[in-house]
């Protein structure tokens, strides 16, 4: 049987060595693994962030993939840690909402509790469970394990509502999920009423932050280098984007919490 | 056959999925594959800092290796991508000069214009070819697809002149072609060159910014620490150090652009 | 016989293509080596931190490991290369100390002093041996080459003392061995001490810093959030932390150097 594909998520940053023993254990119990990163910058503790990222990315990663989700403020304490088959794939994380969007997105599926020790690396410490429960149970996982050997089946987990915006008098109350590095301000309005927007409105001002007309586009060459446009991004969400600039500088103090769209 | 190994190359930056969601696309096609970074810290649509960056590290990839090289600011226009075989290797890259250095190096050998839809992934994003069509075809050619399946062979290729210093009545105007992370700047004077200003020279003064002799030496022992000093680097190039030290802290302020060297 | 893992640590970090070309060269010398990051954020040249870095992470990484360490001010001097076999696993770094924890926690073992050229990259550069030494050697090592080719075994080593906090007169002076990305503070109090002082006090103010008693408990839950506790760590040592926040924070300007520690 091939090995499978191990793909690792957290707040962990890479200015320790704590991903890199990660990937230790999980070679330590399946020297055959390939373990790959998603990546580690999830803003520390913000499980909103994670949670958002998971759901952008794991649609991407190939079938089969063991999918180890890490952004866990509760550790040491006496949450839970869960597996959820779905989607194709073998999820482990706590069980603290950072599932939410895959779970959105593709139905909750079978879940277990993580309990067996067995699989754990021992003595398992009171603060770093990426490594010695996350990493080493994604060994087991990656060697072909069932979910069903790593503790009883569970129904109630703990999911949030997935941020969606919605057209409501003539505004639409956006809120931004992500800011990239390229400074590309995600927002919960989706492909679908994007596509809506572009008809109906075609450009739309920022209430109160940007008069300036912001036109939706299909393509970023669509308007002048450095002027502000909005584009359904790589993630399905309607961005608004500077091209070849950053609108996350251009819009700087207002990137977080919600912006108010209206017709321009 | 062996499996390829993919390389990778981008101004994406690890703060955000894109390289991991990259990784699973070329793992999706061929999970087989062995994908590594080079690296993904070009400035943001820096062409020409990511066409250096590839010029000082290609030849150090395994003959064979698939190098996508993405820095792209014109993503989503009608900018084409090239396929190359050259210097026993194949590099995927948007053609906007990206490939300038190793061209340089190896020759242009072999050019294709990136056309065929078969091998990307569906539907193709307007903002992220780089998950859509490089890592996709990536993973592809890792699998032994031959270039000439991915578009119609093409010669005029969009490249620049690389940088060389050149002498110049006493004076040789060089270009800070790189800062790194300890603070050594990599100007655009090659080993030849500076062996000869060795000879002829031996030490340097920067016209207007340093007054103080810099010796251009064969190892950093040659001067005491925190001493400044020129020596050829690991890219071939001649650069400016301090012996366990900064010079980019010592020069800050002048470290872009030109400085003008004479001799001490 | 099964390709060994090569695992890299190194004061290199990200922003450079250098930590990339070390793959490319294992790759190139062994294409079917697994290779992976410890991680490269040690500090520059910071000899000490890299020793800690090293020692807290190298016991997860699986048995037959060929482990790279870089941090090497002396980079193009006389200082020696060496390759110890210790601890199940194969260390490769500069002769400057790097080891001292592995050698602290594992016996010395077998020494070689790192000579034989034919394992090299040609020509060796004077400036960046992770490439030309370190990195072809591993590759080589991870083929199955036995140390005792690399050059003469050696046992005049060099090595520090490991930090270790001692009570005395009912203080403990402490110093802070490293601060990671969550604002963890890993001081040199090892387990057993650790244990004792949590039955002797209970809880310890810091001398001059900090006049509320923290305690030192079991898990991060045993205080409310924010508020700061001392707990042994994944790395273990006893570590000042917040709860779901950062003691570097709270404790900035402090960090580095002594903290004089005394029951509160």
């Amino acid at each position: 049987m091939a090995s499978r594909i191990v793909a690792l998520l957290s707040d962990f940053g890479l200015d320790d060595w704590y991903v890199g023993v990660m990937k230790g254990v999980i070679l330590s119990v399946n020297p055959h693994a390939t373990v790959i990163d998603i990546f580690h910058s999830i803003p520390p503790q913000n499980v909103a962030a994670g949670a958002f990222a998971l759901g952008a990315s794991y649609s991407y990663l190939p079938p089969g993939t063991v999918v180890v989700a890490v952004v866990d403020p509760g550790v040491g304490t006496e949450r839970r840690i869960i597996c959820a088959e779905t989607a194709g794939r073998t999820f482990l994380a706590p069980d603290n909402g950072l599932l939410s969007y895959v779970f959105a997105g593709e139905g909750q599926g079978r879940v277990v509790s993580v309990e067996n020790h067995e699989y754990f690396l021992k003595p398992v410490s009171q603060t770093f469970h990426g490594r010695d429960i996350f990493a080493s149970v994604a060994g087991h996982l990656s060697l072909g394990l069932m979910i069903g050997a790593l503790g009883p089946e569970i129904r109630d987990v703990r999911r949030f509502d997935v941020p969606a915006a919605r057209l409501s008098g003539g505004h639409l109350a956006v809120r931004i999920q992500w800011r990239d590095s390229f400074g590309n301000l995600v927002t919960d309005c989706g492909a679908k009423l994007a596509a809506e927007l572009k008809l109906i409105w075609g450009s739309f001002k920022i209430a109160g932050i940007e008069t300036k007309s912001i036109p939706i586009v299909d393509s970023y060459e669509s308007v002048p280098k450095g002027d502000l446009l909005a584009i359904v991004g790589s993630s399905g969400y309607l961005e608004i984007s500077v091209r070849e600039g950053s609108a996350g500088e251009r819009l700087a103090g207002f990137i977080s919490g919600e912006l108010v769209l209206e017709k321009a």
